[in-house]
């Protein structure tokens, strides 16, 4: 099979919406009148961002989501997707999953996938994404203000926790759901969108809580204090004690692949963002709030007595 | 370095025009009114797309450049663009001369970096490139029609021959000249939004003339017919005798990394394209026509005693 014919067999189909479609030297679109366009790039890299035993079908999935992820952080509603694929060889039975997986994410969103290109090389998927919304829309991390709420849109840790059991970081099993939680994240398209109005501030919890929420401090000039014990998560029964409690602890705080939304609020919004957050079926929760900026501590972290707590701030850096 | 600090170091500057730039989960862009943005992605794998020995500073003009060059074939103007760079550590020598060679590409056609990412793994350059256009202005492959003419927009084969004497495939020096022109192409930006409302279809040559001929071809349902003694090349001398005459020949029409415009336009036009590849100090030139469509005979090719030679159609095949 030639280049073109893996394009053609598995990555083409007719053009939906876009002005000219895949198979031109470019793709051409406009957003609709009084629009823009969000656009955002992400890499998977085999070993760094999956393990080489991901099921294709799952790597697909997961691809697109963390593309649509940053999307809906901006509260921009998913419409195009440009592909590149770096593949060490043409193995039909691999591709094919992992087309199918792509596909299913991207129709579940209503993505159009205008263009890309494929080489060969070391596994590598990258995926621009292109979401649209109404100009002067968009969630940015620079808007939360002094006495906002915080509040993160689900469970967070659970991915983290798989992904440490799977390398064996962590000598226990993970649960199926966690697995699932790492392997497939889901994009929170449709609340980010519904955040659009609401949300001051908003970002995807692609790296870790505390870094996240940095920076949202950074950008907005603010200090953001979060109360630990509000964190929804699946693993609140390892929190406080066992072989386990430190390890949890740190992929509640600081792992990331969780995909959830952080975002800040105005307090007289709590009900309308709680109410939000149960039409999407979210477990998501107010973790914490805005305060005046603090020199040298944009995030604090407050234990169950509201006593801060020792914790350092990081994320996940690829070059660390 | 963090990932963070590199990215801050060399590849962020103050927003220009976009509406959100570098530094949140998306940017967010829009055309300009009654305007469409061309997109396009394209990677660069070491070994792949550029000889491990690529000085940093060429490979990041080369990177840019073959992405306009795809916003050149489509007319559009480029405005801006998204860089997924893949490390596999971080040298600090190495990424401040790419960061430069990167920049004076963009800088070189207005075009900002509006974000993108960074990781560690085998060293590969993703860009995405958006340029903007009048809707309905678009350069397609499509609009080839019988009694054209064929256009390219300077010389061929210089650039493949450049590599197969650097790779040892041609046991010859490479000139300064052809190793520049196979390191750091230029993309056809002015010639190509100049050929707006002019030329019929428009490609650019990265893979081979005969493949993008018969993309031409087959989207326009066609056939086009190439004058080989007419096809501008630095490889003139060599093409009829000597030891390299086969391999000169193949260079000119098989070999890609040319970044030349191949273009048609209506013969009443003849002058008009002339014109706009002088002004442009362009040397390229009229090196063929379209016919109506011969089944099974995408692209043609003519000696110069007008009999049809034998060639057989290859682009560049990253699974070949």
């Amino acid at each position: 099979m030639t280049e073109f014919e893996l394009i053609e067999r598995f990555f083409t189909r007719p053009r939906v919406d876009a002005i000219v479609g895949n198979g031109d030297d470019c793709a051409v679109i406009a957003p609709a009148a009084g629009h823009a366009f969000a656009v955002t790039t992400d890499s998977l890299i085999e070993g760094r961002h999956f393990l080489p035993t991901i099921d294709p079908l799952k790597l697909g999935r997961r691809a697109v989501n963390v593309n649509l992820s940053d999307l809906a952080a901006m509260g921009a509603a998913p419409r195009y997707a440009l592909l590149s694929l770096t593949l060490p060889q043409i193995d039909e039975h691999w591709i094919s999953r992992f087309s199918d997986g792509l596909w299913s994410a991207l129709d579940e969103h209503s993505v159009e996938l205008i263009g890309g290109n494929t080489t060969r090389g070391p596994l590598a998927i990258a995926i621009t994404a292109f979401g649209e919304l109404p100009q002067g829309a968009a969630l940015v991390r620079s808007g939360a203000r002094p006495d906002d709420e915080l509040w993160v849109s689900g469970a967070l840790g659970d991915a983290g926790w798989a992904l440490y059991c799977m390398i064996g970081d962590i000598k226990a099993e993970a649960s199926a759901a966690q697995i699932a939680k790492y392997e497939t994240p889901q994009a929170r398209v449709a609340v980010g969108i519904a955040l659009r109005g609401v949300a001051s501030s908003c970002i995807d919890v692609s790296d870790g809580l505390l870094s996240e929420a940095a920076h949202i401090a950074r950008a907005s000039a603010v200090t953001v204090e979060i109360d630990f014990a509000a964190i929804p998560t699946g693993l609140a029964g390892m929190l406080q004690t066992g072989q386990h409690a430190a390890k949890a602890r740190h992929c509640l705080l600081s792992t990331g692949d969780a995909y959830e939304l952080l975002f800040t609020a105005p307090r007289d919004k709590h009900d309308q963002v709680l109410g939000l957050l149960r039409e999407h079926r979210l477990d998501g929760a107010c973790i914490g709030r805005v305060l005046e900026q603090r020199q040298g501590e944009p995030v604090r972290v407050l234990d169950a007595q509201l006593q801060k707590m020792d914790i350092k701030i990081s994320g996940w850096d690829h070059f660390a």
